[in-house]
């Protein structure tokens, strides 16, 4: 569809997927004017000096005459964060987030917006281990999935032109119910990403003189999950306390593999190994192959 | 040291180890002749047509006349492969491996040589999700740790031999015993791949149609896993085997932090996953420091 672009696009914590935002909406051309609502005095002066924004401040009445917000907070600050902006949304506004939980945004969102406001719930799958508004970059989104769950009272004009802009930013966007995203992430994000804290939590209480060798050694595979477990540690407090039931269910399910290897470790069951082993190589050749690597 | 370059190179496994030695030993000027032994006649051609080598194939007396043998199988193997091997092992002709595994491989290989041979056990802590003799490259080893784990009765001259060589092909020698080395490469390379081909494998058992979102989200974190997840299935049962007690050890240990971190989750204590998320960053600060991120 051809996009005219926001008039005014309130971008609300300035952090690495906002800065990102804040580039990439302006590199396609699809907003008149951009400004930034962060409480931390630092991001909102790296965002001025950086030519981020427009204007930024931690003022909501920056909301005043936005037709498109963006939430770009942790998960668990979405609830506090739209109702002190409710007083300026004006019916009609697209207000949207990126948070990676859906279910507790939409149960701590939508009772606080008033009448009129257009609430869709988004989750761009992108992001890197870096932090701030110095950290974002306007291609961050280019050839990643972003997933929007509506809900059933939603304009569907307004879901597409939402889908719209993120599509003009490179996106690949799908549609579901947020029940399902909470789902499927729980497994491809939040279950990675907690098994990440936790091998380099081990690591991290080994006697002195072994954690300098954990880094000396660290290309044997455990600096991948260094990376993963450089994420900003407050917005994945939130993931895990706000999908509490999937991430656990998932965690369940990797228990009962993880006893079955270590048996077959324990008696020496060559077989069992090697047929795991082999089977995981298939998801590895789908993710090459979905361009998704 | 000024360092002679080796007469003859019996490189045993052509796979991405031995292939990217081949190629390492031949840029450093470090062999004048290098041969290929290896089971799978795919290889021997490939290697052939590759020019990797001078001589290749499934003939043990391949090693009649070489001055340095490298085994470059799967843990598992050495053994067999050493005692084929040493009715043309000269006296004082270095043999070395490059298993992730140490004190297995001493346990298998030292008894079936003969006198005279001065065999130190290596392991080079650098390499890819991909097998074969065409993926190998010289530079897999360069600014990369190498560790070997000579045993008391070693020739000193043998020792400082092979670990110039090593640094020749840019790598970083560190001398320890075979007993230290499996317990650190436990926590730094074992029990992440183990955790890895687990969380794929939990993924891999979900019901059809989540694979395909799987697949399609991976970016979130899983995609991570799924190139560890993709490494050599017979190397990796191989190492599990053959370094039963130190991985259980800290899968053991793993176990007991993962615990505490799914309670944290389901009591909803933000404190404590706040606390853990940030010491963990300090560990990704060390290795970006170390230049081995």
């Amino acid at each position: 569809m051809s996009l005219s672009p926001f008039n005014r696009v309130l971008i609300v914590g300035i952090g690495l997927i906002g800065s990102s935002l804040a580039l990439a909406l302006r590199k396609a051309g699809l907003a008149r004017q951009i400004v930034a609502l962060d409480h931390t005095p630092d991001h909102v002066a790296e965002a001025l000096s950086l030519g981020l924004v427009d204007a930024a401040g931690d003022d909501p009445a920056l909301a005043d005459g936005a037709d498109l917000v963006i939430l770009c907070v942790p998960v668990g600050a979405c609830g506090k964060v739209a109702a002190k902006l409710a007083p300026y949304l004006a019916p009609g506004v697209i207000l949207t987030d990126v948070g990676s939980v859906k279910q507790a945004v939409v149960r701590d969102v939508a009772p606080v917006l008033p009448e009129g406001v257009q609430f869709i719930p988004g989750h761009p799958i992108s992001g890197t281990e870096y932090s701030g508004p110095s950290a974002g970059f306007a291609e961050l989104f280019e050839g990643r999935h972003c997933i929007l769950t509506p809900t059933e009272t939603a304009d569907p004009a307004a879901v597409a032109r939402l889908q719209a802009a993120w599509e003009a930013m490179g996106s690949l966007v799908t549609i579901m119910s947020a029940e399902h995203h909470d789902r499927v992430l729980a497994i491809t994000s939040h279950l990675p990403h907690l098994i990440a804290y936790t091998i380099v939590g081990t690591a991290t209480d080994l006697e002195e003189h072994m954690q300098q060798e954990v880094i000396k050694y660290s290309a044997g595979g455990f600096r991948d999950f260094t990376r993963i477990a450089a994420s900003d540690p407050i917005m994945w407090r939130d993931v895990f306390l706000n999908n509490r039931e999937a991430v656990l269910e998932m965690l369940g399910r990797l228990h009962e593999d993880l006893g079955l290897l270590a048996r077959a470790i324990r008696i020496g069951d060559g077989a069992t190994l090697e047929e795991k082993f082999t089977t995981t190589r298939a998801i590895r050749r789908g993710i090459i192959a979905a361009k998704q690597a």
